[in-house]
């Protein structure tokens, strides 16, 4: 039905009775196709203008498989966040273009290589504990077509280090922070710099810090106004808001 | 001392030994006032190109008013947010330009009307009780350059009036979705729109609302990608995000 | 003892001292049987008029054998759930028409298919690996006697794979919604059906999530006035709850 | 526009190229009008075949007078929650049949009292602390057409009492109740009926019982499978939902 | 010097120049030996009149045999809780007439079976995965010298098991319930019996038992006066309790 | 219908057909009295053995003095608890011999002095400010018929104190400690005393002491194995079981 | 009888049987005296040599006059934290020279002025909203003999304020950081200076920094090792800490 | 271009262009390496005067072994807490003076055994289970030049053994306390000596130790006004801390 929806859509372009803008905005909202398992929505990609995004999270390696392989027909660019090894292993072994980042669990497919950013997007995070998750941010930012400025080990007690790095942040369109404990590094960045900043809380820490929670209150109750938050690990989600932003 | 640093600074560029682009970087760092109460940084404008704003909770209106008056001196633009209904007469007494917005308890001087933001945006919210955050976001992207288009009363439970603004959504550049309860809406409006979606939950609720928790935990796992997320009632952090991201 | 009221009973049931109507009346408050590591109430499928239920968490293979053996002397319909694999294959092996469904680790022993339910029964699920629950809620509403329309992978954030289900979901005479995240689905779902939602927040997500507390505080916050809830990850109470609406 | 829609709608109608079905399919998702401050949905009602309800909770006496004027021009049965006394004394001033609930602060204009429920709703609670919760319940289920049996004041603790309405329980339909403290009452009434029971916790207690958090979390986890659950002491939505089962 | 204070002490004693009380009385606060990982208060036992008590939880086999054989020195009955397996089969090899209780993992050298309690001791439990926590707790009384009668799965949603041993529970002086999920169970029983009833709450359950805090939480409310409550999963606290409740 | 069923156990009590003990048990079950407002049960007192106790909590001075009224017409001994000024000044002036007790807000009507407990009970608090739980303990415990030593304002902080009143402590057959903030005092007093001790956590303290959670969870962890705990400012409960359990 | 003690233990110094130190040292567990209400500890300012401290919390004008009016009989500087401005006003009619603090509630009796501090004690604050904190904490330092050097609104956002206060900081021998909000200040400053640094999480703030717990759990995971914690608004504990290691 | 600036100050100092006190305080803020995966800061040593520490939670022992390596190049002593097993063989395998202690995972070098502090550290805990963070505590404390004395197995429910040592923890010049559980130790510890005291939650407990939260309330909440705190189970942060108090 829905692709019989879209034929006769293409027809009506082909035969000038659809603008292509008209046309662009009316397959906004239309097809998906059942894999069985998953409802892929391929127009996600034309929704947003971005590469496929599979979360690894609980799929079995024959699933994640299954999913990329449907996606990849009609994408160039595919991102599977999350991936356990085994994933990862036989999406490289499938598709021999495939990177793999052990540290976040991404697999990525990156053929498109088109720069869609208009500046340069950094990511800082506090510590090298911190390091998954500002890599799932970069890795994500890439696929997306943004040039990405990785600054690691940047702590709030530690100021001297950041009022080093003050001019590298200053240059970044987007700024993208990664910090786990008290979670204070946005606010500090927050403060030096004129660029929106997404704070990542992060689950590194022990005790009091319930598992990303310390830093997560922390960063929502920034002093710092142009501080926003994502979910605690989500270096995803950093990633691909900065990328929206960055094409603006 | 500050003052010295800043003359010599001046001095330097009327000398043409220090040209305005470095003067304006080294200036971002540098002075402010004592006003015995509290430190005005007459820079932070300087430094994010924005209005001054003064924050309205637990200060009095004597204090209030000294710390605007001193604000006015230098800046065009000035906003206190959360000013009681005391503070927010006596600096309309004495500012006859002043507007005060009881709902959010915000008063704003917005004498430079200049658009700094390059396209509109939408701020959204679920119900009436959430107008009030929905207006200091609105409030605060105005006074900072933005046209802002209001959207409210649209829930999550009534697809339709959302599915009915579509299009009013698709025409901002970035769309701020204000929600207490079960804080659902910016999932639904991110799965709509391509541009960034900024979250703000509300405190409206309750029983297990638990004064905005239950909205705030939902927007931060929101399985829209392009969704950030501010504190609770934080329409101002909304608005100045929001207002940062469309100058870009 | 027991035995004794019972044989009573039943006696003066034959002799005409007691109608029907009124022995099962007397009949639900009842005896039960020990049968050492528990008492196993045959009597809860007469009071309800259901199959028999043993919660799997906890108990060894052995355990779970003994009852079910117990069970199946008397009742034809026996549904457990939470097996581990290892219980699962013991019962298969013991029960040769006993299915075992490895996601939500339910065994079904289902002999009586006798429908009951006077419609159908909707089951949704917000993404692929909220299917475990939903599969739990679909194997309780089919053994307690409905049809079941299993509805995957309709999320909040794509909206218009909602709308394209509308119809399904409004044919339901009851819907379940399971979701994990931020539990939006159910107020989307709640705003477009007339019928009563049963929402199942799942323990999928991460970070603020926290193991199911935002979807759970999301649901019951629901700004759709048609949605009830049920604990985390308990598709078998909301399959439980849907039949006995459903055979009103 | 959405006016157009609607006259088109109903002309095609009366051409007889829509029949009456389709067109009351189709009008589900169509039009609702803007008051200025709230957009009133006039099709909920046609939607879910109820009255219209208003939540009093922030809106002035002004605000709610003017939604309840304007839903009363085409609505017979309109109910508002929560209203503040002013509120209250307000639209009993303007509609001579309004009645008004001071312990739950609700005011309900019944005009149409045509009974639609198929049975019984029994509303239990557990001590006389929790009547403002169960009254809001039996207001709603009444102005929706049900016949409510209201049993107040049967606590866990006291059994025998609970024994004692056994009869009266089992003739119900539906079960609604509402306990706060421990909310252990569910448990015990589900144990006793086979219908489906309502559970709704009330912010009744002090200390541990965080403001109804303890007998919230009591109900979800019921060891009865015949229990659902809603909001801290939201009678309007057990009463509501009750009415939705009893119709089927 | 420590001894040498017991040692003059007890020649006072034997000199006539203290009598048995006051000697009693002085030697609650005295000595203690050092082991050299922890000191083990021999008093303890003389203080509250009870057998050893050794915490397994965190100790290595080497270590919980060390203070076993330190204390069997001098006591004649010692209770060992939370022993690993590999801690039991020590110490059921290096004391031959040790009991191991698996499920709670409770080790007992029960050498000195004098009955101490003045009445019965009831030890009642929701559910069989409830059975760890209640064996605890009669492992602790049965060596502190009392008869104790264990009532095993008595649900709150099954109230005519609960009515059907209501004479047992009657013949109690002090009544132990333990239970998980919503923790329902010690109010019901506390209503029916005059006796103080301890409440255990169990981490039995899933999702928003959070681990027995639901439980705990229902507990704390309880509407019944009778009843007091203990850490979750603490038998041998309850255990220990009612045992000094019952000697008075 | 109930006073039917009493006269008639009464009638064959008379007649011998059913023994005095025979017909406590039964009448432990029966009946109680409709008041409009609420079922107050005339036999809890003959339940338990103890005086009528009114929860003042949400009651007007209206409803409070007409249960109060309702229940002197049977016992002598009726204890309100946390009663407003207003139902106090109500209930003296109703009832010339009832007591006032402005910190916990109590009012008690105390006829019959018979003691009735085997021994003394301590009622221990850390500070003034927990005075107003420990006043509730002393009023409950006397008037259920025990001689009550209270002993204020002994503080973990300052252990000479806790050893200077040693000896009193030990003369005490049960032990109530309330304390807020850390709430340790339970613990320094249950390694002091053999007899069995109730905590009562205050809500007394600000900041991280979360309304009396601090204190309540620091019980509930207690390292003396003597101690049980009650909900967050619950002196009433206290000081009925330490009378259930001074009866023993 | 405690006098007793302390006559005779004072008699033997007299007489050089006890010599000075030793009798300090016994005195330190000694007495107290009853005052009806409290047991007014004389001999803490002994034990610790600081003044005496009353907190007001709780207590009546009449209540705190007569405790003070009973240290300063023999104390020379005398605090009252947390005083009603009813307290406050009472105790400086009743003592000249008492000293008032509306913003934190201190009440503060200075006689004995002696410095007893080796250096300066640094009280930081992140915005005015904090001072009041910040206040309290200056106040105990000094009374207790202590040179403070306030440095108000240094904020973790505006880093350059923080940089240039550095060598005040650094002259500090230790440092008292009080904030709300996301408390990220301790963490910056501990980073600059060598000296101990006390954190004090204030309540300030909104939303999500749920009265404190955001800056309190942001401190306790401090990423500077120097940093240590006290209560939510605890500036009192702080400054009587800070005061302790500076006469170090 | 750092090593450039530090060249530059120390040509300065070598030329008498700067003194050395002054060169001190320059470098205080200045230079730091990147080894590729952290930029170790060597000035760390430099700007507390303390040995280096690596946090080695999350660190892969090739990680570890290259930080060590670095640091020692320049360094006399360097500390690793949490080292794994596997890091702590490598590194006594690669140094053949490190020091391992697997109760809490340190891993030491200590050449340098300067005695730095000007008294003795107690270190203090409740019970052999919370050993493993006194034992940190210790570790750290000795390496930064302190005299440690270890007291463990101190309970509140065994005041008489804190009696017993009153002398020893009075000798100390700071104190640090260890407690799981309820965590109540540090208050009385903190009401016997006049030194600070440093408590330290540990994660020992159950149930509603919720993982050590109960503990670190308790100690936040301490009636002892020189308590302050550090993170759940930081016994190493308490060394630092108490180290630089007892240089001072």
């Amino acid at each position: 039905m829905d692709s019989g929806q879209l034929r006769e859509l293409l027809a009506q372009v082909k035969a000038g009775a659809v603008d292509v803008e008209a046309a662009m905005e009316r397959m906004r909202h239309l097809p998906f196709e059942d894999l069985g398992f998953a409802m892929v929505d391929h127009h996600r990609a034309l929704r947003h203008g971005i590469p496929e995004v599979v979360f690894g999270t609980g799929k079995t390696p024959e699933h994640a498989s299954g999913i990329v392989a449907s996606l990849l027909k009609r994408a160039r660019n595919v991102l599977v966040t999350r991936a356990t090894p085994e994933t990862a292993e036989r999406l490289q072994r499938e598709h021999s273009d495939a990177e793999y980042f052990p540290a976040c669990g991404a697999v990525r497919v990156w053929r498109d290589r088109t720069v869609l950013g208009k500046g340069k997007i950094a990511v800082v995070c506090a510590g090298t504990s911190d390091l998954f998750v500002a890599e799932e941010a970069q890795v994500t930012a890439q696929v997306m077509g943004n040039e990405v400025d990785l600054i690691p080990d940047i702590g709030v007690a530690g100021i001297h280090r950041l009022m080093h790095n003050r001019e590298r942040l200053s240059e970044a369109r987007v700024v993208i922070v990664c910090a786990g404990m008290e979670g204070a590094l946005p606010s500090a960045v927050g403060g030096l710099v004129a660029a929106p900043v997404i704070a990542v809380p992060t689950s590194v820490g022990y005790g009091a810090s319930f598992h990303g929670l310390a830093a997560l209150l922390g960063m929502l109750n920034s002093c710092a106004s142009n501080v926003t938050v994502v979910n605690i690990d989500n270096g995803f989600g950093a990633g691909y808001v900065a990328s929206l932003i960055n094409r603006l």
